[in-house]
């Protein structure tokens, strides 16, 4: 078997055997097969797809291509959460607690982001002391005592999954559904959840434009999960305006400390407690309403709260920051960017804010880049929103004024009004479970 | 205008502009894009094709990043031909002197080849003394006065052909209509002949397996000559067995000297009577049927011998060997392969028969292998043949009486048997003018 047969395989519009896959991800990994017939499979992949089985054999070879996290001492308790990636998408800092409280064990290795927030882990060390390395005997203790612990990713998990995205990113093989499902859950399997849930985004900040684009993703990827012998749920969910008001980290950190107090934004709420009830509804096997209740009444009683508490805490975190969010670094500079027009915003562009974001400091452009922790936008009016001339439409915020300017104007770009009121969307289009 | 968005538009099927098109050609050419961006690339143009004007700017990229022959002085007159590429297929030496008589200007590059046998320099180099390079004032003198020049690939002639086609050999991206036309066209025009035949070959010792594949290719082919300003036409021809008896290079000279004597196998005859036919029809304005018929008469009057011999002399080989062919050097050792079977011969796979001609050692393996001008294979029977057990089928030659066991079982292994005769296949499938 060599890479060119494989290729010519692919090119013809069969199905690659499981040793084909094997063969062709192994070698790339290693170094053995180059980049330009690699990514002359990845377009025949893209334009010519995988079967489930294809799908499914790419999917372990990625993640069996590094370390894997064994997480069996807790059973079948290990729950783990996936978004595909939207603008003020906070819900790991609501939803780890919350299924904690629930009785999940919450495992969680998180990335830093390359966009227009940083990720999860940037999020988290707003917190003066949080320690996003832990050794893995402190992970495993934090895991069994509170029942949720988040690092840093460490050690070389799914390095054919890097190698494989760094080519997909640069020869226009990025969208296709088998290779975005094996990206994804060959990244996911090897932390070791023995249930995982998707929250797949559709919409202008979302990579997937339609909820029916995005079904089909998560249809693959729930079933890919299956065949892996994992619990997999998912949900399709609305990312056409950012979720919540806050794009930045310390003031997506505050918006989500505000929700753990019962007083966050309501589509913020709702996604965070639907994703913590499908989590508890696979690993406890209670039924998905009755979890989803049970996660509703721990959120707004404040137990999510407190173990968030414990999980910052117990991670050197500085608490008194949870109960006062004023003591975190506010930006030096603000602005208020104010609407010129009568009538109501028919359609914001997510990805657009998401970018204006980044542009005040608040996501990395290159990896090499400084987070600006305490930059960022809070929303004051979204989609369906009357607003008159005048009105404040967004506060941006930025350590550096000269950002602002040109921020503010990319930002502006982002509403379009209209003289008429239009619906709201659905947040939640679909559930698969 | 990035390469990304290029392999973008091509993914999504799409046509490519003309400045698209001459921006990946001439960035690889340059070095300036990668070869895994251009193998992505390639393998969407083998999947989503490319319309006639896409394909004819490939061409003309292909053809304008190197140097440029300017046969104008030759007025309309020049006429070229082109085999993509057979077992056996000794035509040029034929045709090349033929239509000279005819009337033609054949100022002619023709490459060394690498596979079954040497190409038509290689053939040629069998006359001791023939000088395969020229000065550029002695080709042209030697066109303007007898009418036929034959020299080896010089300068640096499409440039970008050569990078593309190495990296398509190795993506498995080599069988694409538009990326084969593109790739011989833009060869052939830059060598300057107003006229162009093309010999496209069909069967078992064919790239192109059916007829009607070989005709698609044809007449793409056709089409985009035409748009590039050169009176075109082609032949699309049989290849399921070698062409004539012999393979191999001084044996093949020795097959198109009987041939140029009246003496040759009807099939070399008669497609070289074609082509040449073709190539007056081009630039003489001749109807077709009547030029063939010329081309007939040229050939059975030995005024194609007559040519041949000012040709091959005027360039320095000795053509006492064109009168006493028993003077070229014959192989060392010889061996008869003897048919094991009474009945018929109902298939032969050309393919089969070339790799074992190549492992006597008349072709190369690879670009540094030496030709063993003296080996090779002379056919005694073809397909539809009767024969008994214990016939001849056909005499290997090689210097090395080792390589001729491995050689004889692959040779036998080219041969199908049956009881009932079949019908001959038609030679010519049709032409194109």
């Amino acid at each position: 078997m060599t890479v060119y047969d494989i290729i010519t395989k692919k090119k013809r519009g069969e199905a690659l055997s499981r040793d084909e896959v094997r063969c062709f991800v192994k070698g790339y990994t290693e170094g053995a097969i180059p980049d330009y017939q690699v990514s002359a499979l990845l377009m025949a992949i893209c334009l010519n797809g995988m079967n489930d089985d294809e799908t499914c054999e790419l999917t372990m070879a990625i993640a069996e291509s590094g370390d894997t996290v064994d997480l069996s001492e807790f059973g079948a308790l290990t729950a783990d959460k996936h978004s595909t990636g939207g603008v003020g998408d906070k819900t790991t800092l609501i939803v780890a607690p919350l299924a904690a409280a629930l009785g999940c064990k919450v495992a969680k290795m998180s990335g830093r982001g390359l966009g227009h927030t940083g990720g999860t882990v940037d999020k988290l060390e707003s917190f003066p002391g949080y320690r996003v390395t832990l050794s893995e005997d402190d992970f495993r203790r934090q895991v069994r005592e509170i029942g949720v612990a988040v690092i840093g990713q460490s050690g070389n998990l799914a390095p054919a999954d890097k190698k494989l995205y760094a080519l997909r990113d640069v020869t226009a093989t990025v969208d296709s559904v088998p290779l975005i499902t094996s990206s994804i859950m060959g990244k996911k399997l090897p932390s070791g959840a023995k249930s995982i849930v998707l929250d797949v985004k559709y919409g202008s900040g979302a990579f997937m434009k339609t909820p029916e684009e995005a079904e089909i993703l998560a249809e693959n990827m729930v079933k890919i999960g299956r065949l892996a012998g994992r619990n997999t749920a998912a949900l399709i969910t609305n990312m056409d305006t950012p979720l919540g008001f806050a794009v930045g980290n310390t003031l997506e950190v505050c918006e989500a400390i505000a929700t753990l107090r019962g007083e966050g934004p309501p589509d913020l709420a709702e996604i965070s407690i639907s994703l913590a009830g499908a989590m508890a509804h696979l690993t406890l096997g209670i039924a998905y309403e009755v979890a989803v209740e049970r996660a509703r009444k721990l959120l707004y009683s404040g137990a999510a709260l407190k173990k968030f508490k414990e999980w910052i805490s117990a991670q050197g975190g500085d608490v008194s920051f949870i109960d006062n969010p004023d003591k975190f670094i506010s930006a030096k500079y603000k602005k208020e960017l104010k609407c010129g027009t009568d009538g109501y915003i028919s359609a914001m562009d997510a990805e657009k804010i998401g970018l204006a974001a980044m542009e005040l400091g608040a996501g990395r452009k290159t990896k090499d880049s400084e987070i600006d922790y305490s930059a960022g936008i809070i929303l004051a009016k979204k989609t369906g929103d009357k607003v008159n001339a005048g009105d404040t439409l967004a506060t941006l915020y930025s350590s550096k004024y000269e950002l602002i300017k040109e921020a503010e104007e990319a930002l502006l770009d982002a509403y379009k009004f209209s003289d008429k009121p239009r619906e709201k969307e659905k947040l939640i289009y679909k559930i698969l479970l």
